[in-house]
């Protein structure tokens, strides 16, 4: 039987019966949380996969959405592949592929601080009836595992068989196996890092330079202006694309190929080589979209991540699997390395995969077919 | 005897005699070009150095400047070395050094397009009284080195015993050798390439991106509103700055060390990461010594700069030196390694040294003492 969909879906909210307290000292009063299910969770709650997305991503992970979003997420080079509405991973989570849903039942949550359901800066602040804005809490990996927790018990369930993601989802999974070391059987972390490298620190800071110097900004609080910071965000949003691509992978897409096909047409305002216009594009729908106060809350958070190896590796007791891509520079497969030996040292289950695949960062998402098997064949050894 | 200054040296300015023919097809009626001298002219006028500087220098490159401005153009990690007002190539430029001014006469000028004293967008339009803002034309590198022959020939100079340059300064000397094969004894051509590889035609879009969403840009005509493009123009310079370092250097330079060097501070808008803040220090000092106008011009004629490779072996004559550097991803060895090939195969000299450096496509400002005997040896064997 060859690989299926989940299907339509539909994006469901549950509200935490509790507040949530942030690493920072805050506290959020009031959180809902939008899911995704796919699978049928068994009899003893044992099947649990949660998958956690990346910063531009969202709850819908698998399937066609009943709603269909005007803007996919989706985009960038893997926006060709597949109908509208469907989910960032589809090619991961269904009957027969790599998170399998005749199987598993697989969770996906819109992150903390995020604009796709779950409470972020775009929200109603209860206490004040508007949105945050500029009053949301600086939250961090941690407060998204924790609210990920507490969702998950609102939902009764207690273990998870294995929690996976790339990039910041990656980290996400590393900071559930720390976090809650019992409640965790496996962790599938790829394209991630226990801590950004400082380039991409760098890069992260520039995006998020490029919001808030935009006016339309207003330091946070332009719901309900009539403006929004689109030309920053773009702006970060054009940063973020060409780091999660690589050089030849732009090169071998693009080259240096004129937009008009012939001429130089001695333009500043226009876009003369058709990379410029796919980064456009790219900047263009990205901000229909996404909420720019939740960017800069993600980006920060994932800034923010960083394990302390040693103690991550005497506390962790979750097998794990990393993978990493040959030609990520944003996330260099060194960083999966050096948890590997980490984990080594410390006697704990890791297997560590460098994929040789050519379109950098982006390779958690397009690669999925590469991915399959390894992530397959490891969920299967911990069953055994 | 060990290499000196050239001491203190004074910017210098010439109007050209006569208008200005360019690649648009559009024409500058007066021409305005600063420079600096170092040396002595021959009176056979044949010791002569053509240095260009590359997208946010000026005519300054050695020696210190007797009106020192209020911001150097020697940033970034280049900051420390030197005092106040120091030419952004001092260490290459003087008596012993490797552009010896016992020997040679070295001449650089501000580029076209520059606003450092040669006419370019900022400069008052001699039509309307006013400065050109969005009316300047755009400009390529051909019109840069057209505008450095008609500079050299009002100096009566017709020979050049070589032209060189690190990035932008590179491929001006490229298009010397091209354009006027006859004229150019040697090229030295630093951290350089024939076409700026697709990755770096999207960094450039991005930094343009970045001034042009900037309302304060205001189409090019910001000029005397009391306003100016700061904020995109700091992002720009931003985005640029990282991509001149190697990410092992600004890895060995500021880690993940914290600004505050305790505890985080949870906050989106002040600096928390060393790197953060040096990124915003780095764009405050550009903002104030650079016209944004002047990048976006720069910016486009680099990109738009590429060389038919079988056509330029063919039509040089020049003796040519390549020199890379191991760790330039903006600027990689492959592009010199290319032209190398290119000239090989037309049985023109050439001479490749790639130079195993940590700091990037920066290495051409910081590695000196490490090109000088390559470029005094390729000097002098030119003229045994």
């Amino acid at each position: 039987m060859s690989p299926g969909s989940v299907g339509t879906v539909e994006t469901q909210y549950l509200d935490l019966p509790g507040s949530l307290s942030l690493d920072s000292g805050r506290r959020l009063e009031q959180v809902r949380v939008a899911y995704e299910t796919y699978g049928t969770l068994s009899p003893a709650r044992d099947n649990v996969i949660l998958v956690c997305h990346a910063l531009s991503g969202d709850a819908h992970a698998a399937g066609i959405s009943r709603v269909t979003p005007a803007e996919s997420t989706r985009d960038g080079f893997a926006a060709a592949a597949g109908p509208k509405g469907i989910g960032w991973w589809d090619g991961m989570i269904g009957p027969g592929k790599a998170f399998d849903t005749d199987r598993y039942f697989v969770v996906s949550t819109n992150l903390l601080g995020g604009c796709r359901g779950t409470t972020g800066p775009s929200s109603t602040d209860p206490g004040t009836g508007r949105p945050y804005g500029s009053t949301f809490p600086v939250i961090t990996v941690g407060d998204m595992v924790a609210c990920q927790r507490a969702f998950l018990d609102a939902l009764g369930i207690e273990r998870l068989a294995a929690v996976a993601g790339g990039s910041l989802g990656g980290m996400q999974a590393l900071e559930w196996a720390v976090r809650y070391p019992d409640q965790v059987d496996d962790i599938v972390v790829i394209a991630s890092t226990h801590a950004l490298q400082p380039q991409g620190v760098a890069w992260n800071a520039i995006a998020r330079e490029a919001i808030m110097r935009d006016p339309d900004w207003q330091g946070g609080d332009y719901y309900g202006t009539g403006r929004r910071p689109d030309a920053g965000m773009g702006v970060a949003r054009m940063v973020g694309h060409v780091t999660y691509l690589s050089a030849p992978s732009l090169a071998g897409r693009f080259g240096r190929r004129l937009q008009s096909g012939g001429d130089l047409r001695y333009t500043l305002s226009e876009p003369e080589y058709q990379v410029e216009s796919y980064l456009r594009h790219q900047a263009s729908s990205f901000v229909k979209r996404f909420d720019a106060n939740t960017y800069l809350h993600l980006s920060r958070a994932l800034t923010y991540f960083e394990l302390d190896l040693p103690a991550a590796a005497a506390a962790i007791r979750a097998r794990t699997l990393l993978i990493a891509f040959s030609s990520d520079w944003l996330y260099p497969p060194a960083a999966s390395e050096e948890i590997a030996l980490a984990w080594k040292n410390h006697g704990k289950p890791v297997d560590l995969q460098v994929i040789d695949a050519p379109y950098g960062h982006d390779c958690f998402l397009l690669e999925e077919a590469r991915q399959t098997p390894v992530v397959r064949q490891f969920l299967a050894e911990g069953r055994s």
